[in-house]
């Protein structure tokens, strides 16, 4: 199809669709003239693809580019393609992450390591996602949270078995499971966020109930 | 204190303290000259709280004031207190998500909704939380990531322990209540989504583990 039709079938503009030829995000479709190319559907796919992770995922274009890139590379074990999208997807997105660390704040250093090891999950002396969760965890102090080591292990035990349904659905060729992963980590975290506030309403209303309308 | 002692008991450079009072974010110190005024615990809190916010909940400034806005409106139910909060956080923020909807490509209208029906989770006609979803859930099926009713059930089962353990840890006088809400929906889901990948790489180094190391 042209450029034109392409933009119709993806519902994006042709000078997004140039913007994107340009930065390379999308491969060049084939020449028919000097002027003008045809795209197939793997064009389609890959503009939906960018628009999943930009719109949905939220995700910036630079971030875009890296995980295109990972998905273009390749194959790898499960466990490296893992680490793959895990980096590209690293909050270290954000402006502040690196330079102006909350972490100075904490009054507790190096508790996502200490928690980390107790509960027996995988980590380094030098892992950015303790660091990721040692930043959350000091937000939550700072913001007097209660979030104790108590209840970020109940929180833990919920998310394993989440974690379990990501893993279990991961198809088995490489390709396809590199996209399964860094898709589903980024818009299926956007489904359990909107999930957890619609548990909340459903679980206030329950207790809600079981308390009764207060006396007058 | 001063401001140049509030500037150094929060991290934040007095030029963005000025900026916040200006913008009613920060409510005035008591002036003691033409030109000076003291600040007091309540302004140093109320800085970090709004740091925590934009810098680890990634929050926009408009939001802040929302939020801020809505902790100090008069008491409320626990279930407004959690629509308020809810309705203050709502992604609705994303400049693109009330015109461009998504929603156009999804093969499966109103998905959200009859689901919600079947869990038996409360929601409306017009629940902007189902919107959200129905968007998430059209992002997944572009993205085939084969999320079915099933899979979508079991994630929701996962999330309901979440909510539980969010909604019994909440205050029960109503301001400390809105923050804990708040604060919790925002700075809580981060936390979620670093456990997640943290889970999801000791699922995985569990399961090379069971199946082994792949023969030379």
């Amino acid at each position: 199809v042209r450029i034109s039709e392409l933009s119709a079938a993806t519902d994006v503009p042709v000078p997004t669709l140039k913007y994107y030829l340009r930065e390379g995000l999308l491969p060049a479709g084939t020449r028919t003239s000097r002027t003008q190319a045809i795209y197939d559907d793997s064009h389609v796919e890959r503009v939906r693809l960018i628009r999943a992770l930009t719109e949905i995922g939220g995700l910036p274009l630079a971030t875009v580019d890296r995980v295109l890139v990972a998905i273009g590379s390749p194959d790898v074990s499960r466990l490296d393609l893992l680490a793959t999208a895990q980096g590209a997807l690293l909050p270290a997105d954000s402006p502040d992450s690196s330079d102006s660390a909350p972490t100075r704040a904490s009054p507790q250093p190096h508790r996502a390591a200490r928690w980390l090891d107790e509960r027996g999950w995988p980590t380094g002396p030098s892992d950015p996602l303790a660091d990721e969760l040692d930043r959350a965890l000091a937000a939550c102090d700072i913001a007097q949270l209660g979030l104790d080591d108590e209840r970020l292990s109940s929180y833990a035990d919920a998310v394993e078995q989440i974690a379990h349904l990501d893993l279990v659905s991961v198809p088995d060729e490489p390709l396809p499971a590199v996209r399964h992963v860094i898709l589903g980590t980024v818009l299926i975290d956007a489904v359990l966020a909107v999930l957890r506030r619609l548990a909340q309403r459903h679980a206030a209303v329950e207790l809600a109930d079981t308390q009764g309308p207060p006396a007058p």
